[in-house]
C-alpha cells in the first residue's frame, strides 16, 4: 500500500498510460487475506494512474452478510492509511459492489447475475479461493447464465497436489470455458525483475552469448523467507514447502532463466519454449530423490535477534512435513547439458532474499601466476536479484588500486532497479489484473505448463513417500539443514554467499 | 597532491606495502614542471607509505645555483599544502640533495659522482629533461664514471618525433647501456584503470569470450582535454597533437585493449604481444589520410561559461598545427579484422574525459517486436573510463518497472573505483618509479614499440605533409571538427555520448 502513497508523492513521474478496455471483474473470495493485501490495492492503484474506464466495475463475493457493508470499509480504511485522499477513495468505492453468494450453491447466483445485469463489458472472475471450489464455480458461473461468451476465469494457486488432482480441475474448468480465457495466476511472473528476467536475455548480446553449457558452471536459485507457519497452517502442513513454492514459482523461474529465444514475444512462442524447459528437466525418481533432494524443517531458533519457534510447536502438533527444499537438478538440452541447477527455498531463513545466481566458468590460465593477492581468481557471478533491492549485480575480477604488487579481487557492477528508474517498483498483480483485463496470456501459466511441472514433481514426492519421509531439522534462522550445504559442496562448488552484494 | 592529505585522513586504510631495495634517485630537470608536480609529490607519497628504505637517497639536477635552496624550498611548500606534517616534510627533505649541474658539460658531472659517492645501491637516472639532452646526459654519465654496471635510466617523452630520430636516442642509449636497464616512460601505463585493462580482460571470462570481430562491433578511445596551449607552446607547436598524445598514450591504450593473452604478465610477454597489435595496424598511406584520419585546430570558443583563446592567438602567429586528431584504424588479426577503431583526441575539447568504450553487435533478432518502446534495441556497450571517475560501466536493456506495455531501454551496471575500493587511487607515477626501482619494466615501453608505433605514425605525418597540410577548424569547447563527426558517422556508427553514465 506504500505505493499507492508514494505514486501520490510524485504524479509527475507517472509514464504515459494505456487505458484497458470497459471491464467487469468478479472476485471470489474477496474477503480473504489475497484479496484484501494485494488484489484491491493493486486495482485502486491503477484506478489512480487513470487506467480503469470509468463504466469498468468490481464485484466482490462475500460469504457473509456483515462483508457486504464491512469489506469496503476495510478496503477504504487500508486506502486511507496508505494516504490516499478521501475522495478518491469514495471514487474507487463507485466501483465497488458486494455480492452476498455461497460458491457451492448455485441458486445464490442470482444476486450476482443481478449485479452484473445486461453489460456487454468482458467479465473476468477471479477465484481467489481454496482450489476445491474451483470447479463449482465454474459450473455454476455456467449453469446460471452468468459467464458470456468472451467471458475470463483466473485460478490462484494451488493448483492441485499432484498431477491427477491438477488434471483434474484443468478437464473441468476446460468443459466450461478454453484454455484462451483460462488465466492461471503466478504472481512471481508478475514481478518486476522476473520480467526483466527476459529483457535482460534477449535485449542484449553479452549474456545471451554466454547463456550455455559452455561458459556457466551452475546456475543457483534461492527463494528464502523468514516467515514461518503465518496463518495458513491447515492448507500448508498438508501440502508442504516442494508444492507451495517449487512446484510453481520456482520452476517458473527455472523456465524464464534456461528457455530458447520464442520468435516472438507472444503467449504461446513464450510459454512453448517454457514447457520445453519443463519436459526437458531430468527426472528425479525412486532412491534419487536421497541424492538429488534434501527436505528440512525448521526447530526453534533466532531470526533478526527474535527467538522463533520451531515448526512443530507452530503447529501444535509433530508432523514429516518440510518446509524446506534443495534440489540438484539437470536440464537434458543442447544448450544446457552438464550443467547443475541448485534449487533452495525455504521458511524461517536467515534472511528473506529471492535471487538466481549465475556462476560462469573460472579462466583457463590465470596469467597473473601465484603472486600474494593473485592466488584466485574468483569466476564472474551474475546476480538477478528479485527482493531485496531487486536489481542485477555481475561479479568481476579487479585491480586492487595501488602502487604495489598487483592484487585482484572481486567487485560487483551494479544496477538496482530503484536508484536506476525513477519510477516506483509496481506490485506484481497490478501488471497481472490488467493483463488479464486485455487478453494478455503471456505471463500465465497454460495448462501444459502446470501439467508438466507437476509430471516432475510427482515422482519426487513418491520418492519422499517411500525412501525419505522425514524431514532434516534446521535451526529457525539458518540457511537450511547441513545436508543442504553437502548437496553443492560434495560437486566443489558453494552457495551463493547471500552476504554478497549487500 | 590531494593524494597525501588523503591518505593521512586515513592511515588505517593503508594496505600492506613491501619496501624497495634501497637505492638512489637522481632526476634531471628538478626544477622543471614534471618533477615539482608529479615526480617529488610521488616520492614523498611512497616515502610515508614506508615503501622507501631509509638510507636511499634522491638527487635533484638543477641548472642554476638559487634552484639548490629554492627547489627543495618549494617541494616543502607543496607538501606543506597539502597537509604533511612539518616533521614528515622534514624526513623527506633529509633524502634530497640538490647538485648544480650543465647537462651538456662533462666537467660539471664531478659534482654528481661525489655525491653519490661510492654507494653500491642501484642508481637510477629520470631524464625529465627535452630529448636532445638524453644522449649527451647518457653519454657523460658514463664517461664521468656515475653509470655503474646495474644503473638505470628513465626516459620521459616526446622519445623522438619520427622513426629515424627515435632510433637515434635507442642506438646511442643502447650503446651505453642495455635495453633491460631503459626505462621508457608513458604515465598513461601506470594508471589505475590502464592496469585494470589486464586484469578486466584476462581473469575474467565474461568479457575475454566476446573480445573479438564476433561479438564487437566497434571500438573508440577518447581522450579528450579542455586545456589550450599551456606552457609548452614551442615544444607542442612543432609537435603536434598526433605526436604529443597519438603515437604514445592512444597507442598504448590501443595496446593493453587488444592483446593477445601473454602466457603470464611478464614484462617481455607482455610487451611482445604489445609489439604484435602495433605490428598489425593497418598502414595509412599517402591520400588515405583524407579519408582514415581528421586534423583539427581549435579556434575561440567557450568553456565551461568561459571565454577562451583560438591556438593562433595563444601561440602569436598563425600555425599549421593539429590540436586534433581523430583516425579510423583496424588491426588486421584473427581476433580484429573487420572492427573500426576509432581514435579521438584533442585540446580545448568540450569535457575533460578519456575511456575506451566497446560497443558490441546488437542482438539477431528482437523479441519484442516493433511495440512502442521496443524499437531500438541499443547494442551493448562497455565502457572503461579513464577519468574522471574511472570505472567500468556495462550498458544493457532493462525493463522499464511498470504495468503497462513492455518498455524496454539502456541502462548501466556501473563501478567506480572511488567507491568501489576503501582506498585512493594512487598517481600513475608513485607506482612507475618504484617499478624502476624494482626493477619491473612491465609497464615501460620496449624500445621495439616505441619504434613501432612511430612506424605507423610515419607515414600518417608524410601523407598530411602532401594530402592534408591544414587542419579542420574546430570551435574550443566543442567535440572537435564536423569532419570528425563525419568519420564514424558515414559508417552508420556515432561516437560515444560523452554525457552517457555521467
Amino acid at each position: 500500500m506504500d505505493a499507492i502513497a508514494e505514486r501520490l508523492l510524485k504524479p509527475e513521474a507517472a509514464p504515459e498510460r494505456t487505458p484497458v478496455p470497459p471491464f467487469d471483474l468478479v472476485i471470489f473470495g474477496a474477503g480473504g487475506d489475497l484479496a484484501l493485501r494485494k488484489l484491491f490495492p493493486a486495482l485502486a492503484q491503477r484506478n489512480e494512474e487513470g487506467v480503469l474506464p470509468e463504466e469498468s466495475r468490481i464485484v466482490g463475493i462475500v460469504r457473509k452478510q456483515d462483508d457486504v457493508e464491512g469489506i469496503p470499509k476495510e478496503i477504504a480504511a487500508k486506502l486511507a492509511a496508505a494516504g490516499l485522499p478521501q475522495d478518491r477513495i469514495a471514487a474507487f468505492r463507485r466501483r465497488l459492489t458486494m455480492v452476498l453468494l455461497d460458491a457451492v450453491k448455485p441458486e445464490t447466483y442470482g444476486a450476482l447475475k443481478e449485479a452484473l445485469g445486461e453489460s456487454q463489458r468482458v467479465r473476468s472472475f477471479y477465484l481467489s479461493t481454496p482450489p476445491d471450489l474451483f470447479i463449482p464455480i465454474c459450473e455454476n458461473l455456467a449453469h446460471s447464465g452468468i459467464l458470456t461468451p468472451t467471458s475470463r476465469v483466473i485460478l490462484e494457486k494451488p493448483l492441485g497436489r499432484d498431477l491427477a488432482s491438477a488434471r483434474a480441475i484443468n478437464d473441468a474448468v476446460a468443459r466450461i470455458l478454453p484454455e484462451s480465457r483460462t488465466y492461471r495466476i503466478d504472481h512471481y511472473l508478475g514481478k518486476e525483475t522476473v520480467q526483466n528476467l527476459l529483457v535482460l536475455r534477449f535485449a542484449n548480446t553479452l549474456f545471451e552469448r554466454s547463456w550455455s553449457s559452455r561458459d556457466i558452471d551452475n546456475v543457483q536459485i534461492t527463494v528464502a523467507e523468514t516467515v514461518g507457519l503465518e496463518s495458513r497452517a491447515g492448507y500448508y502442513d498438508k501440502a508442504g514447502h516442494l508444492r507451495d513454492m517449487v512446484q510453481n514459482h520456482v520452476l517458473q523461474l527455472l523456465c524464464l532463466f534456461a528457455i530458447e529465444p520464442p520468435n516472438q514475444l507472444e503467449a504461446d512462442a513464450v510459454r512453448d519454449e517454457k514447457v520445453r524447459v519443463l519436459k526437458a528437466l531430468r527426472p528425479i525418481v525412486g532412491p534419487d530423490v536421497q541424492r538429488h533432494t534434501v527436505r528440512g524443517q525448521y526447530g526453534p531458533g533466532v531470526i533478526d535477534g527474535q527467538r522463533v519457534k520451531g515448526y512443530a510447536e507452530e503447529l501444535g502438533h509433530v508432523s514429516g512435513t518440510e518446509t524446506f527444499v534443495a534440489i540438484r537438478c539437470e536440464l537434458d538440452t543442447w544448450r544446457w547439458a552438464g550443467v547443475p541447477i541448485y534449487l533452495r527455498t525455504g521458511k524461517r531463513m536467515a534472511q528473506r532474499y529471492s535471487e538466481i545466481a549465475v556462476t560462469f566458468k573460472p579462466v583457463p590460465h590465470s596469467i597473473f601466476g601465484r603472486a600474494p593477492g593473485c592466488e584466485e581468481l574468483y569466476a564472474n557471478r551474475l546476480i538477478i536479484r528479485l527482493q531485496p533491492n531487486d536489481g542485477v549485480q555481475l561479479q568481476l575480477m579487479m585491480k586492487v588500486p595501488g602502487s604495489g604488487k598487483l592484487k585482484v579481487v572481486p567487485r560487483q557492477l551494479d544496477l538496482r532497479y530503484e536508484t536506476a528508474f525513477d519510477v516506483r517498483t509496481p506490485d506484481a498483480y497490478e501488471r497481472l489484473l490488467t493483463d488479464v483485463i486485455r487478453g494478455d496470456q503471456t505471463l500465465f501459466m497454460r495448462r501444459d505448463e502446470v501439467e508438466q511441472a507437476w509430471a516432475w514433481i510427482d515422482p519426487i514426492l513418491a520418492g519422499w513417500q517411500e525412501y525419505y519421509p522425514q524431514p532434516h531439522r534446521y535451526a529457525a534462522g539458518s540457511w537450511g539443514p547441513s545436508q543442504a550445504i553437502g548437496l553443492i559442496e560434495r560437486e566443489g562448488r558453494s552457495w551463493a554467499d547471500p552476504e554478497f552484494g549487500e
